[in-house]
C-alpha cells in the first residue's frame, strides 16, 4: 500500500483552479484593452471574461493529465479553444443569428459594442485562437500540433460547429431562409446531428487536442475520444433542458429562448422527460468509456457527473 | 551563354495559369454545393467563385518560385489565403459594417443568402483556411508550416486585417460607435496604417508564407516582405483611387461608396493626383526590394507593375 492514500477528488478545487491558469493565459493572451484599435480589444475581453466556466480548456488540461501530460505544456490550446469558443457565442448572438440581448447576465457584445464591432470581435478571436494553436508547437512540438491545428478547424467547420448553428438555422424554418428551397436533411437527421455538431465537435477536439498534445497512445485517445463525443452529447441536451425548465436569473440569459424560435431542441423532439433520460445515457457512456482508468479519469469523471446536474 | 534564351514573360498566361491551378484545389477543398448543410456550402462557392483575381494565392505561389519552389507544394496554403480573403468580404459587405449591395457584378453574400448565413459562410472559410494551412505540412514541412500558421493569424488578426477594419469603421465616426469614447488615434495615425492592417498585412503575409514553405535564406525573405508589404499598400491605394474616380460597371460594385461613408482613404487624405503619386512610390519602393533578382522575380515585378495601372 501506499504510503498516503490520494487526497479525495474535490473537483470544484479542481475546476477553480485551471480556471485561474486559463484566466491568467487569456489575460496576457489579448492586447491590452488600451491599446489600438483600443474597442476591439475591449470587445473581445468583455465577451471574454464575462464569467464563463472555462469548461472546453479545463477538458484540454484535464485530458491532458490524464494521460501524463503537463498543463503548462498545453496551455495555449487550451485558451485557444475558449477564444473560439467566445467567438461562436458572440456571432450566435447577433441579430440576424439568435437575436440575443442577454448572455450570462450581462448585455451581449452586439448591444454593447454594436454590430459591426461584434463581428470583427469575433473574428478577432477566431484569428487569435489560430495563433495560439500555432504557439503550443513550442511546448509540445510540431507534429502533434499541426495534428491538433487540423482537428480543431475540422470541428468548427461546415461538418462543426459553425455547419451545426447552420441546421439550426434552417429547422427553425425561418421565412427569410425558405428562397433557398427545401432542405429536407435537417428534419430526417434530426436533433442529435445538429447537436454533435454545433456542440459536442468542439468538446470532443478539446479532450482530443488535450491527449494528442501530451502524446497519448492510441487505445487512450480513442477512449477519450468517445468520452469527449457523448460528453459533448449530454451536455447540449442539459442546455436545452435548462432553457426549457430554468429561469433567466439563474440562467443569465433569457430562459425559453429557444422555444420562442421554435428551435430543434431535444425538449421540443422528446420531451423534457425523456431528454433527461437521453443526457443521463449519454453522461453514463462517457463516463464507461474510461472504465479501468481509476484515478487517472477521476477529474474527468466527475465533471461528467457535475455537468448533469447543473442548474446554468 | 545559354543555349536558348529565357521566353519573354506573359503575365497575363501566368496569371491566367496559375488561377486555374487555385480554382482547381479551391473547388476540390470546398465541400459540393449539394453536402450537408447544402446553403452553407452554396453560400461559400457563390463568394469564392464570384470573378477573383485570385492575387493572394498567385502571390505565395509565385514567391514560392523566386526562391525555388514548386507550387504543388505551397498550393494548399496559397487556397488558404484567398479563403480568408473571400471571408473578410463577406464580412466587410454586411449591413452592419459596409452595407454593400454589389461585389464583383453581383449581389454580396448576404443579399443572396441572407445576413445569417453569411456571417456563418465567412465563419466557415476562416476555419477551412486555418485546415488547409495545416495541411501544407504533407508537402512543404512541419516546422515551415507552423510558422507560417502563426504569421497569417497575426496578419489577419487585431494588429492586421481585422484591426484595420475596425480603424476604418472608426475613421468614418458613426454615430453608433460615438458612445465608445473619443479615439484620437485614428486620425493622427493616418490612413497609412489602416490600409497597413486592412489590406498590406494578409498580402505580406502571402508572399512570406510562399518563400517560407519554400525554405528561403532570411536574406532573400526580408526582400520578399519589404516586396510585399510595399505592394500591398500600394495595391489599396490604387483601390481607394478606382472607387472615386471608376465606374461601377467596370469595378463591379458600387463606385463612390467610400466617399459616400466618409471613408478615411487616400484620395479623401491627399487628392487622387497625390495618391497616384504615393502608388507609384509603393510600387517602386516594392520593385526595387527585388533588384538584381533578375528573372527569377520577373513575375513578382511585372505584376506589380500591372497592379499599378489596372482599371478595376
Amino acid at each position: 500500500m501506499p504510503e498516503r492514500a490520494a487526497p479525495p477528488l474535490d473537483l470544484a478545487s479542481y475546476m477553480a483552479e485551471r480556471g485561474r491558469l486559463v484566466d491568467a493565459a487569456l489575460a496576457a493572451a489579448v492586447p491590452p484593452a488600451d491599446a489600438l484599435p483600443a474597442p476591439l480589444h475591449a470587445a473581445m475581453r468583455y465577451s471574454l471574461f464575462a464569467g464563463s466556466k472555462r469548461l472546453r480548456p479545463i477538458l484540454v488540461l484535464a485530458s491532458a493529465e490524464a494521460v501524463g501530460g503537463q498543463p503548462d505544456a498545453v496551455l495555449s490550446t487550451a485558451c485557444a479553444v475558449e477564444l473560439i469558443h467566445t467567438y461562436s457565442l458572440i456571432h450566435d448572438d447577433l441579430p440576424s443569428m439568435d437575436d440575443s440581448a442577454t448572455r450570462r447576465g450581462q448585455p451581449t457584445c452586439h448591444v454593447a459594442f454594436g454590430e459591426a464591432l461584434a463581428v470583427l470581435a469575433g473574428d478577432a478571436l477566431h484569428a487569435l485562437a489560430f495563433e495560439l494553436l500555432a504557439e503550443t508547437a513550442r511546448s509540445a512540438g510540431l507534429g502533434r500540433t499541426v495534428q491538433v491545428i487540423e482537428e480543431v478547424a475540422a470541428a468548427i467547420g461546415t461538418q462543426g460547429m459553425v455547419g451545426g448553428q447552420v441546421l439550426d438555422l434552417l429547422a427553425e424554418r425561418r421565412p427569410e431562409l425558405a428562397h433557398l428551397g427545401r432542405w429536407p436533411e435537417v428534419p430526417s437527421e434530426g436533433v442529435y446531428r445538429i447537436h454533435r455538431w454545433k456542440t459536442a465537435a468542439l468538446i470532443r477536439a478539446s479532450v482530443r487536442a488535450g491527449a494528442i498534445l501530451a502524446g497519448a497512445d492510441p487505445e487512450p485517445l480513442r477512449a477519450l475520444s468517445t468520452y469527449g463525443e457523448h460528453l459533448g452529447l449530454a451536455f447540449q441536451v442539459v442546455d436545452d433542458i435548462l432553457d426549457e425548465t430554468g429561469t433567466s436569473a439563474v440562467l443569465g440569459k433569457d430562459a425559453r429562448a429557444d422555444a420562442a424560435r421554435a428551435k430543434l431542441t431535444f425538449p421540443a423532439a422528446y420531451g423534457v422527460a425523456e431528454s433527461r433520460s437521453i443526457a443521463g445515457i449519454e453522461t453514463e457512456r462517457a463516463i464507461a468509456a474510461l472504465a479501468g482508468w481509476g484515478p487517472r479519469a477521476g477529474v474527468l469523471v466527475e465533471l461528467a457527473r457535475a455537468l448533469l446536474v447543473r442548474e446554468a
